[in-house]
């Protein structure tokens, strides 16, 4: 799922640029002779990259801020001269996120609350029209003035500044997300199927990790964390 | 301006197929394992190229139809595995048309009216949901079942079939389009201050073949055979 | 080898599509205007993508599929958009061979049967004169259809389609194979004659992985297994 | 045509390179850790460019040689450092004709004999088992060793070195040939079929060029002095 | 020669940027996670072209600047989103070229002076031990501050702004530029040779146009002009 | 900083083959119809990666040579047809350095002194004018004749072949070398100043592993060794 909200961060932030939606009236690429939008890409995992694939696409002029050098290191080498990469840094966010027409904030910590990169502060700077996408949402966000939205009404404005924050973006798209879904837990399906769930966790330690409840409690521990109880794992 | 509305149109394709928007709910690109979204592609010229270029971006499978050649041969170079060319016959299109979940009729004859290259008839053997882009609407468009929309409300249904006909696509993007103007149209602007209009044209037949109506009269030979009328070029 | 044979498939299997050597009569490629020839790939391990790095070269519609999402993120990753990747199930592989002018059977398991991925069933489906090479043949075959074949007698027909399943595709090309083999066994060779074999196996046991026999007994389970007898390991 | 027998140039070479065609048993590709076979293209026309876009897909090492600086700038800023591009003197075809593993001849001079570029004493320096692909065979042939042959008996061996030179090389992919053919004459037929030949005649004059023979002379200039008669070109 | 020098400018114009030249002491691709140079190319004509793609090749961040729009559509469709183009107007070159670390001027008028497109003032806004490389110095250069130098001493200062002026800078790799040059000028030598001047510049108007001055007099009206004396064109 | 070094070899290069450094005169990328300089690179780690970067970049005929077929597999993935891979042995180095315009050095074997890869017998079979640039002399160099030098004087002759061995390399580009050792070492900074080194060297063993001394005594193995003393790890 973080593939395709990933990829749909580029194709909505596109689109609420444009001026009937309230946006700044740029085009991401621009065309030959202007220049093209300014995206910034916060968090290079897979929804990150995703963004960036798509947003390289269309032509804009991309970068990706993540706080590994070493995947710094493969994205530069998958992208070549076609993105910058910088490393995370709080300057080094307000800097960009000043300039930028599009941020997209792709920053997921598995079970955990996403940080809050981007504050109130920072978005105070940018320009009106501007726009956010906050794939991160379904964790609280990674722009401190976000809160959850519906494709129903996606959107909303903080100084002037566009958010996108629908919770379940991949709901746009149920064919592509239904069948991705599918594909990626089909393994797992059929090992509970054919094996038992006993069994099945036994000889897969990650369809084992992802128990979140067991008879009435907690077994994972970032979950339990987040939540300020104490984790019960399987043994 | 044929390159903003092209590139355009890949992006309000993209979004016209999200499910919010009634479209097919699937994403241009899908994702790995999930095949990506058919784009036809009707004309090769500068703002078809432009739609081929944000098409292939996004990671979609596109189709390029033109009745050249030539310009399939340019295109084919350009683009290398990443896109398909067909030569332009209506067995082809009517093909193309039934299996496409996004098709772009960028078919742009200088001043005179668009050939209707999809008939009722084939819109009729698409799929619901699939999304028409009708950039050569101003011209009459190229879809027999087009009619000129605007930006407060894009779109319309036949037989289930999205279209969207927006009479002028680059009003989203007025940044990106003043510019773009702006380039264009600076070198006539500054021979016309320079010189006076007469000289200007005298120097620059290409100027000069710009004119449309002159003390009265219609100088443009194909816009007076549109109209009906007969032209009175300026000598 | 597994290069090797995967970069050779595509070769082998566009002489084959040529007329006189009974195939379909389409070049790989197509030219500008007219479409490409259809190429599905089983299997995206080590053959299966060097096999798609010359089908994407000779400008081929090519599809790879495999069972590991993981896999097909990898190859969309380095491919972008001029390869489609497809998850595997029976249903997508009867779909992709019905239209297909060319498939390569490259699903290798390691020390055991290949699976027989393509049913007699399907082979009846497709077009009279598209090709099958199974890369796979060395280990059973991946399509039901496949009997192992020599250099002098490469192909025979089921149902109007062409078989290519020489057993030992490398050694048409013996300058490249050898010194591919040569490169990739030297590490070994050296360590077995500096240090002995007993003192090479402890200290590298990915070299002891490769010992299939040893005094008369068999030590590999994969392969005891598959033999249907019991293995014994050393230790 | 010229683009088909461009593309299938360098299949026809690969597959006469292996060791059952009695090649020199190399891999166009290579292998990583093992060179790709040399691969030297005469002429960068059509023709030859579609056999570079192949050679360079196949992952060969590719050097193309024309006599127009113009062309090889083109060429090099279409394929970048994937391809070498030397200016055509004698010096430089013996240079580059001795180490190759593959050359394919793709000189053709409208309505004109072929240059004779590799000479009988060239070819002896060459290694046996090397390849040469005529293209330019239908005009006599670039090679001065070439003799036309067929699809039923393509090659044919002079100093151990193999020649590929079968007159109509697009007849072995029958259906791509005549959906290429079709695409190309379509709107020539048109106009022919709408207008009678005179009339089409005036309207297009690369239409009228195309006549050879009228009313029992010839008509073509080229075509006249090729054969030592004088030419009756239609007024 | 333009290509030669066109390519070079970023090599001297990289070293130029190292610390022990008194550079501002950049790399000019940066590393990953570290912000590339950022290089303005003033003029997209031959030399500025393969300037580009050499910027490029380094992974720096790279606008070219032109005035024509339509050679700014040609560039966008060969590098993609690798680099930016920007339409030529003293807004845009005072803005770029004041956060620039390296500025190509490859602004080259056949036979007239070059334009100055940086003032002094201009050079006044940059950066200490930024970078110009002026390949035009040849016909008095595109910055105001420029003065011809040699590769004996290079550069010099103005303003902290390190100046590489090398009237010659093809002489820097003369195995190189030797080759370029006969390359080009071989067709031309032949003709002169096989017919006389005077047939040879009958036959090729192109070559009769690089006439300088014959029997005394100035024959080319560009040279004439710039000197301020009359032009005796050859008849 | 192997980023940075590896980068800066290949601008260093070129510099030093220019003919006002006393190189061979040659440009590396050539120009369209001239070859490119052949540039090998010893290594395919980091650094040899970063240099083939460039050196493609910048259109050199670059040819890669490693020990580890992986690593080759994975080069060749990477750079598709512009680069060769080559399996390091003595033979296969003799004979492209014989050939080269430009040998890069790359060998790093962590803590270890780098292997003599290329001798003084085979510095002599090189071209004069030929250029070193030796990557691995912090740790005494990959070529016999090296040894170290300075940015002030940074290169030696040896046989005419040019040798650039600065010790520290990425010194010449300071800003670009301190805001990548930033991004690299903040981490452990980081973690340093929050937990104390007794703490931050149990949670993170890589951390650890970079320890050399402690307590007046080597704790690092691999430096003991190339000391000949003996190690007291750290428990």
């Amino acid at each position: 799922m973080s593939e395709v909200a990933g990829r749909m961060s580029i194709q909505v932030g596109a689109a609420s640029l444009q001026k009937a939606s309230g946006g700044f009236g740029v085009l991401l690429g621009g065309v030959p002779g202007v220049p093209p939008a300014k995206v910034v890409i916060l968090g290079g995992g897979v929804s990150g990259t995703h963004a960036a694939e798509m947003a390289v696409g269309l032509r804009a002029d991309v970068t990706v801020v993540d706080r590994s050098v070493d995947r710094l290191r493969e994205l530069s080498s998958m992208f070549g001269s076609s993105l910058r990469t910088e490393y995370s840094t709080t300057a080094t966010i307000e800097r960009l996120v000043r300039d930028a027409d599009l941020v997209i904030g792709a920053v997921l910590v598995a079970g955990a609350a996403a940080p809050k990169l981007v504050t109130r502060a920072m978005v105070k700077t940018m320009k009106r029209g501007a726009v956010l996408v906050d794939i991160s949402i379904d964790q609280g966000g990674c722009f401190e003035t976000s809160h959850p939205t519906t494709h129903a009404e996606p959107t909303f404005l903080v100084d002037g500044v566009i958010h996108y924050c629908v919770a379940n973006m991949p709901g746009a798209v149920p064919r592509t997300s239904a069948l991705a879904l599918t594909n990626a837990t089909l393994p797992y399906v059929r090992a509970l199927a054919d094996l038992g769930w006993q069994a099945a966790f036994r000889r897969d330690p990650g369809l084992a990790a992802g128990l979140n409840v067991h008879a009435g409690q907690i077994t994972h521990e970032v979950v339990a964390k987040a939540l300020g109880l104490s984790a019960h794992p399987l043994r």
